[in-house]
């Protein structure tokens, strides 16, 4: 391909509403083009990438047996309407109307579509297992669209959906496309992890995510890099840590009696721990959560701990609010709250944190005033204990007790066992070997195509513009001639383009009539991985210039050995 | 591919709601899905006939120099209403609305996407000529979907724009456009044809569409098998046949004198040829078109033509309504209208087949009136003459006046020149040699790629199912163990399954447990070219039995020369 007859225009300035880097290399080095908030066009270069990475998925899906087809985009409502998303869904799903006034919406993902496929064609246990899959476009009417096209309102995924009459042939399939992702993250070269994640609006009840790691992502991740247990921060269980002189004074320390001391007006736990001169890990906080029912819940945490409500959610199995004002609380005292002599209707959990906590302080349930010397067992007792709270860098992981680690990235695949979820509120069901009729067991996988494309781009650039892994690449190799007004430097440098293009090896040729400096910025922004350079001293020595788009590695070599070296390069799995 | 393991239920009876062959096959073949009034999915079948379809149009575009992008489905309302086409495209546009309000269309075509692109990217003739293009999903909310995927609301499409700063570039994209898509059209080894068109609702100057020949095609068109001239139905142009009995007349006859005659209620040439004993051929019949402003025309054909509005639309470049209800006929009567003195204020338009006629019969614009022996020139003057008829079977070429031949087809495949339609109103402008400022000339051209596999079906199917051209068929064989529970010829079958499967060849194996004709039967509905049949003759004598699904022929071949014989019939482009 001659640059000058391909379709890119560079932009040096930042774009004004740049939010995030990727999004403005890419939009600079000329990969997408902005067409309304969320949508965005893929332009050529765009394109070559988007489809190297399709080809990649499409062939490690193909690995794994399971079989492509392609669902429309618009789907009707009675489908939604089934499952019940119809009106859970909100406005995230785009929605429309056709000339008869029959409604639909555009897929942001497609359950209640194959479901209504499998009903009709999956009779018996026969049929299956089946994993069946589609790369296509989606839709998701993004209440804030940003970063580009990591999170737009129209972007490309791949979407499985695996049927099966039996739990294991289910972990078989969802172990296949654990592995199937993983594969396609490590050709791409990157750093990912795979972590048990929640399941959210799909549903169903076991899920991971895939996390490119990147400074910028906005899912957080917490790992063990002795066990290798990850997860995300949501989900993350964890070991507290115990405080050295909380352990030191619990083995020389006597259980106290519990006192009632005044604190006036000192309803957090910074404010009460400077008036007390005590340390937030000595507090025990106590939050109050209601339900639908209006009952309610009181949450013990260390003082130095934040609450996750979605871990009590999840242990209760219920919605739950946090009631921070004091209407709400049924005489209680906000901010001098505490598990002793609380309202006999509120039951109390215990954050793990609590655990090994002894003579601790807590609110006395009376305006400006706390308990101190505060006991488990002796002053009061929990109803049930549980992990309610975030972990922190300082805590220890659940299943080897090393040190934790955090890191931050962009989710780019999500794997379910759905279960009946699904398959019961459709009827999607199959004859058993015993003549029984039951739902079908599903499983559903995701992966996003455009956004790998982004999250690429987030986790390799440097201060030049993007390094793309080899494997996806736009071209390998831009032969750039220093001077193309100079007839001698211009007819080889097309030569050599020939040549490497004759090898088969993808190849772009900067042809411009503009400066060597602007060619080699241009090559390094859009992320060529390598520039062969051909200027005078190819005239004069039959040497070319070789320069690594990483690492601004630099060779000068014959043309022979250039080209060797361009194909050995072409087959490692390095940027 | 096991069949076992595949997704295929074959269905025996027609779907209630088949209209076309094509949909019929497609359905029970298990290659689409119905899941709404023109929406479908394509089952695994189908998406991989779609898929080869798909990358024989990129080939074949890659070729041409054109250069791949994918822009959104949704497209801002602002673009539609900057082109005008916002309110131009009536209810075939699927609208919708984001979550704030702001309007959007999908995309049935990209021509206001692309020159958004083309204004911002393309600054100078330098930058051009550039052709671009999609395989995209499009969407059109037609009035009355039907025939399957052949008049889908979404289906798939390549899409092509190209832009330059001459005619002569521009005329150089469209040949080349021409000639992929004959070459697309070719390796699927159709019978087409490449016509004439108007440019309908696109818009722009001069069009060709293809038409891939099928009896049950919707669109008709006219040929010439001596010159090869050839146009659609609407567009033809002809040179009217001569009726040897009037040549014959009006050698031998003189100039009459025009004669009055009675013929009381006689308005239609049915009735008026009966009751005076002529052939339609003698009679001149003059129907009255209007314009917005309410100037009317008079429009002369022979007795046995169709009007032609479009063609008098095009002649006279304005809209016009034929004139039918006797209250807007200003006072003439209808059913015995003439061109001999006619009110002077109508213009009198002839058609080409009154060209030769004389002592004609016409209306005397009196009730129950008709003229005999009117003559051209004589009686009245013509204002102007043209093509204002549909040709019928014994008119001849306009080019070397042959006799001319119709066909059906489907149209594919549509190819314009727009001009600078779009880049006027769009202000999509360039700056050329000298430094003046021009609209940049556009050119658009489109296949429909899941048009071509239904249109494909409709040329090629029998009694049996279909008959794909190999070069898309989604197997190439089928081997069919005759009876999977006699071991040895199971263990044969699939041994023989994945030596082709070695070869790189597609195949898939029906290792299902029914009976031996039940295979025979999906395999010639879903219309695999070759059953390679392993029997008791293969355990006996080690022959295997071929059968090609075009015509039937079988051979019997020992294994070696039976996969010889396969790979040679991939290479070919038969069916």
């Amino acid at each position: 391909m001659k640059f000058s007859e391909y379709f890119i225009s560079t932009l040096k300035q930042e774009p004004a509403d740049s939010d995030i880097p990727s999004y403005s290399l890419l939009l600079r080095a000329c990969y997408i083009k902005k067409i309304a908030s969320g949508i965005y066009t893929f332009m050529p270069l765009g394109f070559r990438v988007l489809k190297k990475i399709e080809n990649i998925v499409r062939e490690e899906m193909d690995n794994t047996g399971a079989i492509e087809l392609l669902m429309p985009a618009i789907q009707p409502s009675d489908l939604w309407i089934e499952s019940g998303r119809w009106y859970e869904y909100g406005p995230e799903l785009f929605r429309l109307k056709d000339r008869n006034n029959r409604e639909f919406c555009l897929g942001p993902t497609h359950e209640e579509l194959i479901t209504s496929i499998a009903r009709q064609n999956i009779k018996s246990y026969k049929d299956m297992p089946i994993n069946l899959y589609q790369i296509q476009v989606k839709f998701r009417d993004e209440m804030r669209p940003r970063y580009g096209i990591l999170r737009a309102r129209e972007f490309i995924m791949k979407d499985a959906y695996s049927f099966t009459s039996n739990e294991k042939d289910l972990d078989e399939i969802y172990n296949k496309m654990f592995n199937c992702y993983s594969n396609i993250l490590n050709k791409l070269n990157l750093k990912y992890f795979a972590v048990e994640a929640d399941t959210g609006l799909i549903g169903g009840k076991y899920s991971h995510e895939f996390i490119i790691l990147a400074k910028n992502g906005e899912d957080k991740i917490v790992c063990c890099s002795n066990c290798g247990y990850s997860a995300n921060y949501q989900m993350a269980q964890y070991n507290p840590r115990q405080e050295a002189d909380s352990l030191k004074r619990m083995q020389e320390q006597e259980i106290l009696e519990i006192k009632e001391v005044y604190t006036p007006d000192k309803k957090t736990i910074k404010s009460l721990s400077g008036y007390l001169k005590v340390k937030p890990q000595d507090i025990v906080k106590t939050l109050i959560l209601k339900n639908d029912k209006n009952d309610f819940f009181a949450i013990l945490l260390r003082g130095d701990k934040e609450l996750n409500i979605q871990k009590v959610e999840k242990f209760l199995s219920v919605r739950l609010n946090l009631v921070e004002d004091k209407n709400n609380l049924n005489g209680l005292e906000i901010g001098f709250l505490g598990p002793v002599k609380l309202k006999k209707d509120i039951r109390i959990l215990a954050d793990y944190s609590i655990k090994n906590m002894h003579n601790f302080i807590t609110g006395a349930n009376k305006k400006d005033y706390h308990y101190l010397n505060v006991n488990l067992n002796k002053d009061f007792t929990i109803d049930s204990w549980g992990d309610f709270s975030y972990p922190d860098e300082k805590d220890l992981c659940i299943k080897c007790k090393s040190q934790l680690k955090f890191e931050k990235g962009i989710e780019i695949g999500h794997i379910f066992k759905l279960g009946t979820r699904y398959s019961e509120k459709m009827n999607a069901t199959f004859l058993d070997k015993d003549g029984n009729l039951k739902p079908i067991i599903m499983g559903c996988y995701g992966i996003g195509i455009s956004r790998i494309l982004s999250a690429c781009v987030e986790q390799l650039y440097d201060e030049q513009g993007i390094i793309w892994p080899i494997k996806i690449a736009p071209f390998l190799v831009n032969v750039i001639a220093i001077n193309i007004e100079n007839k001698e430097i211009f007819n080889a440098a097309n030569e050599i383009y020939l040549k490497i293009k004759n090898e088969n090896l993808e190849v772009i040729f900067d042809d411009r009539n503009v400066s060597a400096g602007i060619k080699f910025k241009d090559s390094d922004l859009i992320g060529i991985p390598i520039k062969l350079i051909v200027g005078k001293k190819y005239i004069e020595n039959k040497k070319v210039e070789i320069e690594l788009r990483k690492d601004k590695t630099k060779l000068n070599l014959d043309l022979d050995s250039a080209i060797d070296y361009v194909k050995k390069y072409s087959l490692t799995n390095s940027f």
